[in-house]
């Protein structure tokens, strides 16, 4: 019901309202709209009758223009939670069907009913929307709450598939599809070898926001979860430079070596500028909780503004934006919670999840919306083609990377977790965005109609299946306790026992880095970085206290200490 | 130094960024900017070079433009930020000076910068910005967190301080400086009678970001305070109304008395009308959040959401938002925190706190840049008797309204309680933000001029004065501790007790009445709005929860069960 009511809501509302002013009905949709200029916030028709409307005054009268911008989103933001709720109001549907794959049926509905309502097409997501506003709450809930230890020690396998692996689906699909394209009888000739490249090097992305979504929801193992989610997140840098270069070469009359060397460099420019940008904003968000002992009220704020504006100058400078908030997220994290006090720790953590839930929906439900109209051109074997390529490279790279990497690991990865890996490999909205954003060329109607497929089909049909192979395979869970004291403890001796070993053969592994970089940090970042800064306890003994603040708050709010001696407020 | 960094920060990266794509140094306030047409959320020159610049992808690229609009808003709400940390930094400085005149210097240093780096007056806050997303979370958390107890025994003299009180400052002060043009001597006979009027009824409101900016650090009595705050909040209808006739009235031909009526009977639909829409939704929200069990995480949303759109439909039908976000806000709260999880509800208090202080901050700071500037038309007379006359009515007014008030009601308003009502009626934001919006014509730079000044002195010397002024007279100030579970159950009783009494004694009062209230409630609202409902406990056991489980949260984020027994987490 909740459900129903949410789909309807702000499309007949917005209806109403348009009709009242004679406006035509797409308002409400109107700066979804990417043949809108973009980023123009408010409908051209604004300027024409706001006059006209402000007239009669002494009726009752009504003004829509006025507050339409920020009425429309908050009745589409109401809308997706709306349906968030309607989903768990039966408990069945989500254990079942993932939410994503729910929220993109919304979409689809709600996009045939503005279809029918209309008679045209419903707009599509606009990019600058998505890269600038509903992508980065949830890249920075993943940086933020990224568990740092599994992510460290896996950083080379991740790096690799991300790396590795991304350019390898970009080339084998651009390459394959152009083969497809020779072949005379699917009449595609006209598609040049660049634009497939083109088209490879969006579609060989896997998407973090569909990963995260569905990941989040089977619980396998901690590993084999950071490798796929950080490959998908890491990919980012990849993906815009590989985008980029074919955009350029495509414009170029004629590409020289010089370029593709340029391509290359410009490769490490992104992914390293990203993360030194992160680590700067980090450091001075650190640096600045330090001063708002005074006013609490305002520390989450900085967590929000520094990461967001790393995220921002990184897309300034074409570099990438996700790389960014995400080593700002990760390296700011540790210093701004010990500046900062437990409610503002908990605002944070909260309206973290909120806003990225949030945004997770509407990217969803406007991916369903934006699938309905007519804006595809529909050819079976390229799309066909581009569905099988986009598998069939993914679970070989996977295989192949992994054989390397498992040369070089003591715990390898296992034959299922490769499985899972190449079938996790979901596309999403970013693809979607990147092709949106495509200049006008002959087949882009094409590129679309296949990049879609390609997102509905990896996101319901692998979306859905996931779970049901995970539970047949029966790979190894995430543990659902968390660790004990005496576990972490004998972690922590065993990190400092081989950071010994280590350093004593000689052999500069993961853990003598380690232990150089935590000298590093307790001798001067913390000194500079954290308020109340006294002689540096032993780790055990701040995990500890950490345990035990956090065991604290969790009784306090399971309510369960409502029966302790309550003396003191009785006075 | 972290406010002086705070301060140039935006301005000069602004600055920067400009520059170096040869774009006019004003971009980063170009949407602040009257002149730009409403709510085009991207300058124009982004559509002319915003292809030239993704043109040169190999080499190092820079594309401010894509990033322009988040970018400056995060930068503007960063200075906001960092110049409250700087006042904090040094102790002494907020004790003096209140925080709102300090924002106004650090605006007017900025308009001063700007102006002389750009040779041109710095553009004025726009008055669309100000009223659908600056005021808003302020009066949200205002309503929101408004104690219910006192504002509900003193609606009778809040609401004719409002009306009656705003109605006769109005007029007397259109009518008295309309005086004032008729003297040969000051040149002023152009201003007719009717732009006296509608002058007077922008400047008569007193407004509530000021208010309570101010009366927030200087802590009065809690009856004193509901008084102005109340004051200041419900005025707003009256404000809406009398404006919006004074409008019509100006661009009507004649005016017949039917316009007058009908202006009358607007105001009772600006008022009820807003309170129906703000019960309305706040009724939803409550409804809603019975739904949200199974999903934590989007709770807090609802909350923001509901009140938003009241607001906006308020304003849509141009009715009062203010007074329509306060209704939502406060009828919705009881259900809401019954429904919702601890975490959630603190994730709102905070979030609210934040945003409202930050939307203050920047409302203040965009008082001052405005101030900057040659949009203004000095004349002597008319600006100081406008300043004059705004305190000579007000304090006229309360003399004369609590004299009326005292006469029906035991607990009198003494005279010092009078005199700091009379004195806290500050000028704010909207009436600036309404002579922004006056229509163009001869004399509008004049009113400016006059509203700016009487702002400025109301916020600054009555501001800075009004400390002094309660401690020398010494009002009774608010009680700092919290009342004991005794006493709350005393006040219960005798609540109670009188109701008993009014209903034996056939006088209706609001005892009576609250009474009935409370039984309509638990009957039917409790049972239709909340999730878990059992039988309806007596109010004192209900507030003796409530203490306890306040009481066990306090515990554990003050971290003072660090050292209860921990064996749990040992496990």
């Amino acid at each position: 019901m909740a459900l129903r009511l949410g789909l309807l809501l702000p499309l007949l509302l917005g209806q109403l309202c348009s009709q009242l002013l004679g406006t035509s009905g797409d308002s409400i949709l109107h700066y979804w709209d990417l043949r809108a200029d973009n980023g123009s916030w408010r409908p051209k028709r604004t300027q024409d009758n706001g006059s006209e409307v402000s007239a009669h005054t002494l009726l009752f009268s009504l003004d829509y223009q006025h507050v339409q911008v920020p009425f429309e989103i908050t009745l589409w933001i109401m809308l997706a939670s709306l349906a968030k709720i309607g989903f768990h109001l039966y408990n069945k549907i989500p254990t079942v069907v993932p939410e994503s794959c729910l929220l993109i049926f919304v979409g689809l509905i709600m996009g045939g009913l503005i279809y029918s309502l209309n008679d045209k097409s419903p707009p599509v997501m606009n990019s600058d929307i998505f890269f600038l506003y509903l992508l980065p709450p949830i890249v920075l809930d993943a940086g933020y709450f990224m568990p740092s230890r599994p992510f460290f020690e896996n950083i080379g396998t991740i790096l690799l598939y991300a790396v590795v692996g991304t350019i390898w689906n970009a080339f084998g699909i651009g390459l394959s599809l152009y083969g497809i394209c020779q072949v005379k009888y699917f009449n595609l000739q006209d598609v040049p070898l660049l634009h497939n490249l083109w088209f490879g090097s969006l579609i060989a992305a896997v998407d973090p926001v569909a990963v995260l979504s569905v990941f989040e929801e089977i619980h396998v193992n901690e590993k084999l979860h950071i490798l796929v989610f950080g490959e998908s997140l890491l990919n980012d840098a990849v993906t815009v430079v590989l985008y980029k270069l074919f955009k350029s070469f495509c414009e170029m009359p004629s590409i020289k070596p010089l370029d593709i060397l340029a391509g290359i460099g410009k490769f490490f420019l992104v992914g390293i500028g990203g993360i030194f940008i992160g680590l700067l904003f980090g450091m001075v968000a650190a640096f600045t909780t330090r001063f708002t002992k005074t006013i609490r009220v305002i520390e989450p704020l900085f967590v929000f503004l520094y990461s967001y504006l790393s995220y921002l100058t990184a897309e300034m400078f074409h570099l990438s934006g996700i790389v960014a908030i995400i080593a700002c997220a990760m390296s700011m994290k540790r210093y701004v919670e010990a500046n900062i006090s437990q409610k503002s720790h908990t605002t944070i953590k909260y309206f973290m999840k909120m806003w990225s839930s949030v945004s997770d929906t509407l990217i969803f439900i406007f991916l369903g919306v934006s699938t309905i109209g007519n804006n595809h051109e529909w050819n079976w074997p390229y799309i066909c083609f581009t569905v099988i390529f986009c598998l069939f490279w993914r679970a070989l790279g996977v295989l192949v990377l992994t054989f390397f990497v498992n040369k070089c690991h003591v715990n390898t990865v296992t034959r299922k977790d490769q499985f899972i890996i190449a079938y996790g490999g979901l596309r999403g909205a970013i693809c979607f965005s990147l092709v949106f954003l495509l200049p006008e060329f002959s087949r882009k109607k094409l590129f679309i109609a296949a990049t879609t497929v390609v997102i509905l089909f990896t996101v319901i049909v692998q979306g859905m299946t996931i779970r049901p192979l995970v539970d047949l395979l029966d790979v190894t869970r995430r543990r659902e306790t968390s660790p004990t004291v005496s576990e972490q403890i004998l972690i922590r001796f065993f990190d400092h026992l081989l950071a010994g070993i280590e350093d004593i053969s000689g052999h500069w592994g993961q853990y003598y880095w380690k232990d150089k970089l935590e000298y590093f940090n307790s001798m001067y970042l913390q000194k500079i970085l954290l308020r109340e800064y006294d002689q540096p306890k032993s780790s055990i003994v701040l995990l500890y206290e950490k345990l035990e603040r956090k065991h604290a708050i969790e009784l306090a709010e399971a309510g369960q200490l409502i029966h302790t001696p309550s003396s003191t407020s009785l006075l």
